[in-house]
């Protein structure tokens, strides 16, 4: 066995490269899909005359020498041979510019308007008589997404002799949100602690927040809500700020910007006064008096996200007022600095006995066009609450006059925390490729999130974030895949998923077709997978009470009806489903009238969506000829041996992955499988309970009596 | 810049090695001292003709693998070249074996009866003729422990040619405590979470474990107890010992048992039994009953760790039965299966208005003699808790007929959690040398310790584990070397904490003299620095509320009188400290005579201890000349002097440490001067508000004032 060593012009990072064939380095994970790891011989051939030195003419500023040192970098390492940098322009060179550090730009008739602020162009030119491949930008940050686009050309083996590549993100606001407390849990996380070591900041500033930067750079992403929505006031005392100012200085460079969720009662709980009533004056004053203090520490601060009048956290209508109060006081006091409020849709009242799916459109339609301009309203992708599947929240398409923000959740809160492998681009796919009707032509949820269908003068895409302390950051290999969707949908929400995980396949596993295709098919069957052995034919929130793992239909015993997983199934001997109708909660009016109609009739609606809207017979006679009962059944037959399949499949990618992150799925998916059959014998034992109707022939009993399902509880489990 | 790579015989590993002078490799602190790098040019050139191969004819055991395993990896990093394994004997070869695996060594006339089952002896030696170094031992695991010193040696630079290395443990049970809970928080936890992933075990098994159990094997630790010792039931549940005995077998062959800590009230909590009281048969068969379900599971497992009675935890007293009832009815469920049971002698009762450091040896001694003969009782190595400075605890030396062990706590719950560099060897060093004065000759605490005062048939030295997922295990840097001097201590409590400091620094960040000299003398001094800074003069338990972060003399106010600060130290107008003495509460009468007289009075009490033991009058005069106040200040500032000089000594050991830790250690030493000055300022301003009297002249006036101090409030400290 022999390995090389690749030496580099920088002092600052060393990589072990093994360049045998057949002989794949253990990796755990934390590289991410930034691996670099050395190209094959040929593939390296392929690249001669290019990439040989980084050349970035009048740059000075940090994200400018981010984008060349990440260059050299990546570059060095993949062609296991030191890039060094240049001073002046020569043949093979990679050239960063901008209008204003590289003049000449001017004299090639790039279309640099199409790039706005963010954008870039990579592009095989010619400058100064040279050929080289040129990364142009408006500004230094664009010039930092341009050399990620670069990197992953070359990472998934792409040619680049005549390279263009011209991109710029349809979306502005492209955020993570942590729901992170101050206590370093995670609320909903399955992947350790939160990377955010609020005890030890501002003094010590972990190198991993430079390698979280760089990763979600490297994905578009430009901004991230450092704490939990259900937040802490004591966020925005001085002390924290200066905190999430240190954060906020490491991640500047690499294009994002530090935000909080804020605490509707801080002013009261922290600033001394009586009341937090957004019309009072001196509450109005505290906030911008407050806003003033995080600017002074944080001049690129973005905003706040909001969480109010939800699930007990305080709001605007403790004081009788709206949430357009609430959110254009905390506009007002952010306006003079450039920061937007986040405003959550995710409302449902304590008392309200509406269907809760309802609520949000219920409360926010009449509020449009009564919001501040640095508002925006962020929107749950279905109006429940982050189902394995649900229809798209009705919202989107109906506030024409309010932006509204996408809020996907990037952990797997209700689809097997990190220890089941489920592939959400393909579930945000599927809820931005809605069309909503609202108006002829595109109105999809895609069109409402870019603002095209809209005008919306903000965009946004908020994800929920997967990442913690554990050294893979995720808590699982495929984990990591969701947070690399997330940022580049977030890019571009016209993006296919299955185009994502393929590219997300080469640069963090391997570029071998033999190796991308299975795994890709993997990832695209797996959300449906998880749909069949959950919550099939649109069942919905029948996990386990508060913690979310594992299920629990049978739950009908908790304080309000909606706590309880039977609210949403109503299964009983006649029938099963939660009727949305004219004739129930009608909660399909909310849809523009030809998706209503769809809606309005069990024999128009897709059998993914039936008893989301309806409630049916178990006798009910599918289009497949089959009763409900018994197609419910198969759905969920149909999931395990999906799980089966994946199981199999993955164990014939072996080659292509190293051993450490090939055993790690593996084992992940004897737990995924293992839980998928617990998830179908339990909720088959509990359905034939109600129906009181017998197993249709052949099919499988449960392993376990419903009692002893019922009997299982999981006081540790994590996330809660 | 030049590197060069090490290409390795072994696939699982790799390493960049930089051999350049004066270019140090950044380094995270995961490889804690077993970082191997690879030895300058001369000092491998002194190792010419010796580690040429590592042969261990017939071994086959998984710890003589991991002994051969270690020593390859070891050898072949620092030597820089592969180090491969033999059939055969050769010269210069490393040469493992016990009198099983190779007969011949009957023949060398080895002292092997003095290496017991744990001992190894390390020697150059001629075998079949060849000139080899050998390591022998009585087991494969003595190998182990004789394959890390000879690593050791050669991390420190020793030269080996006539090496002759004999070392046996002087102490049985060398075990970690883990204060880790089930939902993965750490009581009194600084770095991170527990690496103990309950959630995800027994299914996914971190490669961390195997870093852990390789780490402690390296400083000869044996034993581990996982979970917290205000332990929760569910522990006991099949489901639970599935995941221990994962977590077992991963640390297995590196000699390490597996203990739990229980709930003495599980029976009831998960047994469904109406009571848990120790005499009851139905209990007692309960409890055997789980013992041989985690034996069916962990064959070696090693016993039980328990809390009762004490803080709120349920116990035998909850029954009318002792501690002994109690501890003997779990010791008959273990010992069949050799398995003890560790019983904790911190007690302290809700109830008992005794002076709370009486407490443990005012209920244990009256049951001396009467526990099974596989229970130790485990002793805090002061009567009170952990603090900077205690007297040694009067139990030792007190129960000549019951096994002792030692508890030290490796976290620093009150010495400034992982931001204070502490060097907590200098700590344990005092109460181990300490002497009980219980029989003529030597009776130190190490006596009692290594069983050879009392002839204990069982020894023990556990430490509260300071570990978590921090990547750097410890918080810190420099936390680490307490783990380290816990493990080299329990070995042998006799050792010289500086030595042990010493080898510490040549492991981890560099041998040469000019830097473990002055590196050295920090970690010496690091002690009494923050007694000075704290508590000194034998003042205690002043920190704040619960979480015991910063200064909190003034809290009176708390429900039970010990849990205020002010019960220790009492300070009025009139006096400050307790009197312990027959005139007070005579705690004094729990040490031998010797040591009682000498506490009786101010004047023979070392200043070290006088506040702990007495009240005395603001002007009492010191042996200085100076006022009890003036000598309190002056304590204080020599705390913060101490700081600064740390800091200053540490700024100038740069050249020899990468930049990444460097860096690390000096904002955690900023962190540590400010708050000394917080501690000295804010314990100043208490006792002068208290006392009355003005500052002494010229010393500096805090920075704030009282009010300021006592307004501080840390909700999110961890550990808590």
């Amino acid at each position: 066995m022999r390995r090389r060593l690749i030496g580099l012009t920088s002092t600052f990072f060393v990589l072990l490269l093994s360049v045998q064939p057949g002989l794949i380095r253990a990796e755990d994970g934390y590289q991410l899909w930034l691996r670099y790891l050395p190209l094959p011989q040929e593939v390296r051939q392929s690249y001669a005359g290019h990439l040989k030195a980084v050349v970035g003419p009048n740059l000075s500023s940090r994200s400018a020498q981010a984008a060349v040192t990440e260059l050299q970098k990546g570059l060095s390492s993949m062609l296991a041979e030191p890039v060094g940098t240049s001073d002046g322009i020569v043949a093979g060179a990679v050239v960063l510019g901008t209008p204003q550090s590289l003049p000449l730009l001017a004299t090639l008739g790039l279309p640099l308007n199409d790039l706005g602020r963010e954008g870039y162009l990579v592009r095989s030119a010619l400058v100064e008589k040279q050929p080289v491949t040129l990364i142009a930008a408006n500004s230094d940050i664009g010039l930092v997404y341009g050399a990620f686009e670069l990197l992953r050309q070359v990472q998934t083996h792409q040619p680049i002799d005549s390279i263009d590549r011209l991109e710029a993100p349809k979306v502005q606001l492209r955020l993570l949100n942590h729901w992170d407390n101050l206590d370093r849990t995670v609320e909903r996380g399955y992947a350790g602690q939160s990377i955010w070591d609020w005890w030890r900041l501002p003094d010590i500033v972990d190198p991993r927040y430079t390698d979280y930067a760089r990763a979600n750079a490297s994905i578009g992403i430009n901004g991230t809500v450092l704490n939990n929505v259900n937040a802490r006031p004591e966020v925005l005392t001085d002390r924290y700020i200066a905190k999430a100012a240190a954060v906020a200085d490491v991640l500047r460079p690499w294009g994002l910007r530090v935000y909080l969720s804020v605490r509707f009662s801080s002013p009261v709980d922290i600033g001394g006064l009586a009341t937090a009533d957004p019309l009072d004056p001196a509450v109005r004053q505290w906030w911008r008096s407050r806003a003033d203090e995080i600017y002074s520490a944080i001049p690129d601060f973005g905003g706040f996200l909001v969480k109010a009048n939800s699930e007990g956290q305080p709001g605007p209508q403790n004081y009788g007022r709206t949430h357009a109060d609430g959110a254009n006081m905390l506009a007002a006091a952010l306006l003079p600095h450039g920061g937007v409020v986040m405003w959550r849709a995710f409302v449902y009242s304590e008392e309200d006995p509406e269907d809760r799916v309802k609520q949000a459109f219920t409360e926010f339609t009449p509020l449009d066009g009564q919001f501040a301009k640095n508002v925006v309203v962020q929107v749950k992708n279905g109006p429940l609450d982050f189902q394995p599947r649900e229809p798209f929240h009705p919202l989107f398409g109906a506030m024409p006059r309010t932006p509204l923000m996408m809020e996907f959740q990037v952990t797997k809160e209700y689809l097997g925390f990190s220890t089941h492998l489920v592939y959400l681009g393909a579930l945000w796919e599927e809820v931005l490729e809605a069309e909503t009707f609202v108006q002829d032509g595109d109105s999809t949820v895609a069109s409402v999130i870019d603002g095209t269908l809209r005008d919306y003068p903000l965009t946004g895409m908020a994800g929920v974030a997967n990442i913690g302390t554990d050294r893979d950051w995720s808590g699982s290999p495929f984990d990591q895949a969701n947070w690399y969707a997330f940022g580049r949908l977030a890019w571009n929400p016209h993006r296919s998923s299955k185009a994502i995980a393929e590219d997300w396949l080469r640069q963090t596993f391997s570029t071998a077709p033999e190796f991308v295709g299975p795994a890709a098919d993997i990832m695209m069957r797996s959300r449906e997978a998880v749909v069949d052995y959950m919550t099939p034919l649109g069942l919905t929130h029948i996990m386990g009470t508060g913690h979310h793992y594992g299920p629990a239909p049978w739950v009908s015993d908790l304080g309000r009806p909606e706590w309880n997983p039977y609210y949403y199934h109503r299964a009983d001997s006649e029938a099963i489903g939660f009727d949305r109708t004219p004739s129930g909660s009608n909660a399909i009016a909310q849809y523009a009238p030809q998706l209503a109609n769809r809606f309005a009739s069990p024999a128009t609606t897709p059998d993914i969506y039936l008893l989301w809207f309806h409630r049916l017979p178990w006798d009910y006679t599918m289009r497949s000829g089959q009763s409900l009962w018994q197609e419910l059944i198969e759905h969920y037959d149909h999931g395990v041996a999906e799980v089966e399949r994946m199981q199999a499949d993955w164990a014939k990618l072996e080659p292509w992955v190293d051993a450490q992150r090939f055993d790690r799925v593996s084992r992940l998916l004897t737990i995924q499988l293992r839980e998928a059959r617990w998830w179908r014998d339990a909720c088959i034992a509990y359905f034939a309970r109600q129906s009181g109707l017998e197993l249709p022939e052949g099919a499988r009993p449960p392993e376990h009596d419903l009692e002893y399902y019922q009997s299982l509880e999981f006081p540790y489990a994590p996330g809660n």
